[in-house]
């Protein structure tokens, strides 16, 4: 069941179809299967990412680098975002925001991004990547990202 | 030449070895070799990166995604503070901030990261990634992130 | 009670007079009467604000003033981060990002700002601003801000 | 002479009639002149705002209060971006964030805001924040700030 920080609104999705193009889109992004981000769960303003943790994508001190937890945050507030749109529409980043709260330590970790505020154009989501380790979980990053709706741009397909 | 956006000043480095520190520390972030980041220049408060396109690096769309320019612009964040810190510190971002500003299409990329204000805990930085095809050079990002200086911390070192 | 988005943790102060120090130093804050915005609240880590719709506030189409919502997220992250601070630290805000989300258009406003994460010397909190027309409320702003602990500075007392 | 970080060039305008636009916006923004916050040069995508130091403008150490800061950071990103817009659109602030990089002690406040990116829809505008004393001049604070062009919705008129 979705919830909203500070808005606690269940959204209504705009395609019924939402889950089969937010699948498609994201098996697309080449990026994912690189870095092993899987896609586990999608509702209408909410996905769930998850990806085990990987020596090779560390910083100098052996945590995961923050661009990577960046890199699965921002894939989950864009198709959290993605998820609400209307089937012609794609979705682009404008912007993220990232707070990195502790080191990214863990077996494996789970990412979250929900929408904040929908809008035709604009969408606003938040997202966290929590580390876990056996059965504990612990809040990592966090992320707020504005997410644009783009119709027919060259180049640039849903 | 290090020019700092409405700060025209040239920074002192505490350290006179600071060249070799920040390449043994960038050294051993596995993330950079994985993504092929590759470190170019370092001066004091100022570094450069580059890496070239890779197709299982991209977004849905085939432009590399937000996230991997997140993480190059980070490291030329995180190293242009750690250039100007003490031997004995380590060097962790608290947060950054990226503006997407053109899609990331391009044969290479350069990422050029400076401090606009050093401080003994906290250092501030500024970075951009430029998409460069042929002679052509595009910004195509920008960051702006907080950089944290920590001595003697469990399982962080310089 | 306070809840803390992703993090459902009720922080425990280290100061049991929280209160009065986060009071003493909210009504040193000139600029809080100037903008006629009140404290209403203090909890462990989390601290609400309130003030009236004022025209003098407002910018080029009658909504108050994005950086006068800034302001009052500002302020109501900054004591949240104190209500959880020794009683010889002070306070500084580091850097914060707002989203606005709505026109702040109402007759009144309240600001909610709670911490995600503390710590000894960075302390991460979330902050919202609704504005409420009648029995109506409705989330026009968000803010995530990096507030600093800091101690025996010239000039900064707490 | 207009200057954008990473991206010299110098923009045009599309209404040859953008400082008079500008400066009647400017004039409805009540804000402004509660703070005392002046508007002082104007060229396409560049803004320079200013204001004097006020005591009822502080916070807690007698410093300007960030958040004032940011209603002018703010308030010159939106008008820099505003300045290459053609003559049927207003502008929304989407979201900025601020770092603050040092205390807000001085005589007076330099502001200067300019367009890092224009769009049709979305600008990315940085702005910088100096205190002057006698004729010292200090970086206190820097933004990113997204806008955007808004044509044709209730109550936002240009």
């Amino acid at each position: 069941m979705p919830t909203n920080p500070g808005s606690p609104e269940v959204f209504e999705q705009r395609d019924p179809n939402y889950r089969a193009r937010v699948e498609a889109s994201f098996a697309r992004q080449k990026a994912m299967g690189t870095l092993k981000i899987a896609l586990v769960r999608v509702e209408p303003g909410e996905v769930e990412l998850a990806f085990p943790y990987q020596d090779e994508l560390t910083q100098q001190h052996g945590f995961i680098h923050a661009g990577v937890l960046a890199t699965a945050l921002d894939t989950a507030c864009g198709y959290a975002a993605f998820s609400l749109m209307s089937p012609e529409a794609a979705v682009l980043s404008i912007e993220f925001k990232i707070n990195l709260l502790a080191p990214a330590q863990g077996d494996r970790f789970r990412v979250v991004g929900r929408v904040v505020k929908p809008g035709r154009t604009i969408t606003v989501c938040q997202a966290e990547a929590f580390a876990q380790s056996g059965d504990k979980s612990k809040l990592v990053a966090s992320m707020t990202g504005t997410m644009m709706a783009v119709v027919d741009r060259d180049g640039i397909t849903h």
